[in-house]
């Protein structure tokens, strides 16, 4: 395609699946290196543990977490980013500053506990 | 909130407007300039005109773009991004970059016509 303003898809799907509630969030707590689930689910308290167990099916499926399991006993998992998860540290980076510059203070209330 | 971990809310709202189908593709569009309704429809030609219409009133309803009426014979609207739509420059091209160094070429058809 020549048109100068074609967008891939992908694009779309990108954002539309970093649009999803909590997504953000945890690839940003995993952007600090592997984590278990319960350290996840300590750090946001707001969200469920079936819905982190959701939201990390969704980004294993999409390629950009990775589940490692240490045959330990207990048996340990972590999840951690792969390199297209890491990948995306600029982007949401992006979105976060301009998030923060254009809403306005009072939008913007703490998350619920 | 001290917790390093806590996005603001407006970071997910953020990526769920943009996430809508079309909506980055008329921001991308309109960066290079003021457009009017057709110019936007004939360089996005998948696009329905009633689909257009429904995201113009989205965006301008989050202070992205701006319609302006020229009371010339016959009228001329044209419709450009604010300040805070230009803003989005940066975080779409990370998205977009994200998106094409990690999508297969092969998911990544042209769009329909």
């Amino acid at each position: 395609m020549s048109n100068p303003h074609t967008l891939c898809p992908k694009f779309e799907a990108a954002f539309e699946l970093l649009g999803k509630r909590w997504t953000g969030l945890i690839i940003q707590v995993l952007l600090s290196g592997p984590k278990r689930f319960k350290d996840l689910s300590d750090i946001i308290p707001g969200m469920s543990d079936r819905m982190l167990s959701e939201r990390f099916k969704e980004l294993e499926a999409a390629g950009i977490i990775i589940r490692h399991v240490y045959p330990e006993t207990p048996v340990r998992i972590e999840y951690e980013l792969t390199e297209k998860g890491k990948g995306l540290e600029f982007a949401m980076k992006e979105v976060q500053e301009w998030a923060e510059k254009w809403a306005g203070h009072d939008e913007c209330p703490p998350q619920e506990a």
